[in-house]
């Protein structure tokens, strides 16, 4: 890869050449790519990539790091569309908002990002089979990736993932295993299946280009913003490697000299699983959390790739904030009202920071900033059914409507008066 | 309109102006919006397109009925992609198969290539409120659309319709007005209502504006293939909207002279509820039928695009297929592992059509195929979980994970084997 210098130790600095199958260095520390910015300055331009036509993440692939002759993985992945949220912002006393919607992706997560790496990767390696533990969007994710591109997966998943992301990782032909335990129990089960088999491993742990596979969505807010640099980015954390990723893609910029100053991060958790805002709200180390929210996607007590996480929050001077469940299923519904975008749970706890944040006055004003939603409300309708009233239900005459409307105090709006 | 001539009656061919408000004909037909292709010639060619960035719907605006000031609304519908399915055309013993996979989109649905339509045109209607009736889909992307543009939205739905698309569109933040009844009878009731109220109607049994955004899938699969013909575009039918919708695009293209022939439609259908493929094939009128499908998108027993579906099927001699409820969701799980696209099961209906017209010899080997996959399977999950076996449930440790592969006779293949 003449893009990529080197990986190297997040913890301990040392060096390792970037092999496919590249996994934690020796002394446990994650491993980070380290590129050669002067190559990619004269291999690409922003004026280069205005003209390409390619809307996925490998638009970006100069800045990816990945063989010149391997296949994008075949489904389109990345691209994901960024709205101005004028409503929302009206709402929030916000002069601009953005959301970036990423539950727009083929399996319908940002974890198709890091899915994608690990497909390109693993095709590199001359692996057929792929394996992770993931609360369930990496899962999802993984087994149509790579279902798409030809290749087996075993999948490990905590007994409380969704049935729905369940189900719809074993339509991809995954084979699932459900263990019956924590996140970090089902997390070691994998480590040590994938040591004993040798399956490529796309555990966003160990796998260090997974989270440069997530860092095109940084690459894309500031590309859809035209390069005008936000003020603040809103993330959910939970595993830690999505904001990791995030900064990454605004470093890379910042390191092309692109963009000419860096966005703050807003590290977002669930205040019943926040060990890494907890870390840098108290200046300790982190420590393990219990998983206790409805945001399972996010609900990781003991975040993998907190090294990166926490040094990305620190390095953009961040904010952090805890949200509670109640929060986070206001956040869903204020945002489907006003956005039209309709995110998970994990998927929408960033905006919900950003409103708790506007209220608490520590965002100013006059600020622009991005949310990303990192998931699709659909992955988990259970707890979007237990948040939302129950429709009116009525036999299908005008009178039983005209009743129901009186009943619940609706004056129909009518557009003919108006006329 | 510089583009739009006028509208026209399917069935008795009366004229009428293109306002915003246009319902049927006084016959009772459904109009038909028609176009002054000489001048879009001289605004539109193919080059123009090929060098446009907007990846949406409305990249074709030179060929939709708005007004040329009109704002495109706010959701990013359309331009999904389209998948050269090797793996699955190999299976099938076909040349060549694309998957258009309009699970992609906002709501995660094609409907919501109608519903940006219909917020279109109720813009320049000067209306605040749209209404429609629906089995799910055409609500929750009515709703979603809508609600990034600010409007206010009320919804009837048979009680039948999946919990997850109407907690989606309540999310949304529409009146859902959930009728006792079957769909017949919803949109009954959401007539006399639209009728009392003036609201804006997205029904697309009335308002002849929903399937000119709904071609915009035929208009984008021929610009994704190059402008190279395919032999067949297969597609599930349920009202007949989409459909006729679908064989609008393909026609516009052919009177630009941008394509030299016209694929041959391949009209899906529930064996459960089929009236127009009934009527196709008996070569008599349609009749009423039962909706005994869990394919709920398209369990339409009174098909009220029947005309112009009728018609798109006969002009471009197209195929009728009807499947069962057990082809459609082997073909959920198919289009899953070979593909991994997830679509629910109305969504996957066209595959499990051309799964069955390959078996059948009525396409042959050598014919190029697109199938539109017409939802996402997270839209449905509760069908997609009855049709997948248990996951393997285990305690987290390597004994129970080696005895569970020993009892399934999974011989876990190892990646270090084979190096």
């Amino acid at each position: 890869m003449k893009n990529v210098l080197h990986a190297k130790c997040v913890r301990c600095g040392r060096t390792y050449e970037a092999i496919p199958t590249l996994t934690t260095c020796q002394c446990g520390g994650i491993l980070d790519i380290v590129y050669d910015y002067e190559h990619i300055k004269t291999v690409l331009t922003r004026e280069t990539l205005a003209r390409r036509r390619d809307n996925s993440m490998w638009r970006y692939r100069e800045l990816l790091p990945v063989e010149e002759e391997t296949e994008a993985p075949p489904l389109r992945v990345g691209w994901s569309p960024l709205y101005r949220a004028r409503a929302l912002a009206e709402r929030l006393g916000l002069r601009a908002l953005y959301i970036k919607d990423d539950g727009i992706n083929p399996t319908a997560s940002l974890k198709d990002r890091a899915s994608a790496m690990a497909v390109a990767k693993a095709r590199e390696a001359g692996a057929r089979v792929i394996a992770c533990s993931s609360t369930g969007n990496a899962a999802s994710s993984l087994a149509g990736n790579a279902a798409a591109a030809g290749m087996e997966t075993y999948i490990f998943v905590p007994s409380r993932a969704p049935k729905g992301k369940v189900a719809q990782l074993m339509t991809f032909g995954a084979t699932v295993v459900s263990v019956q335990g924590s996140y970090e129990e089902t997390f070691e089960l994998s480590r040590q299946a994938i040591g004993r088999w040798g399956w490529y491993n796309r555990n966003a742990a160990v796998n260090p280009y997974l989270s440069e596979g997530k860092k095109t969505v940084g690459l894309e807010i500031l590309e859809q913003l035209d390069w005008q640099v936000p003020d603040f980015i809103a993330i959910s954390v939970g595993d830690g490697c999505t904001i990791a990723g995030l900064w990454k893609g605004l470093k890379d910029l910042y390191a092309l000299g692109w963009i000419d100053r860096l966005p703050r991060l807003i590290s977002v958790q669930a205040a019943g699983c926040c060990p890494i805002n907890r870390a840098i709200e108290s200046g300790e180390d982190w420590r393990p959390m219990e998983e206790n929210t409805l945001a399972d996607s996010i609900a990781v007590g003991v975040p993998r790739n907190a090294d990166k996480a926490l040094q990305a929050i620190r390095e953009s001077r961040g904010l952090t904030v805890n949200v509670s469940d109640e929060e986070i299923m206001a956040a869903q519904k204020l945002l489907g009202r006003t956005s039209g975008v309709f995110g998970e749970p994990a998927g929408v706890t960033g905006t919900a920071g950003v409103k708790k944040l506007c209220e608490q006055g520590k965002i100013p004003p006059d600020a622009s900033v991005v949310s990303v939603v990192t998931g699709s409300g659909l992955k988990d309708v259970a707890n979007a059914i237990a948040a939302c009233p129950e429709p009116i239900s009525i036999p299908g005459d005008m009178a039983s409507l005209l009743e129901a409307f009186a009943a619940r105090g609706i004056s129909a709006y009518s557009n003919l008066s108006n006329r």
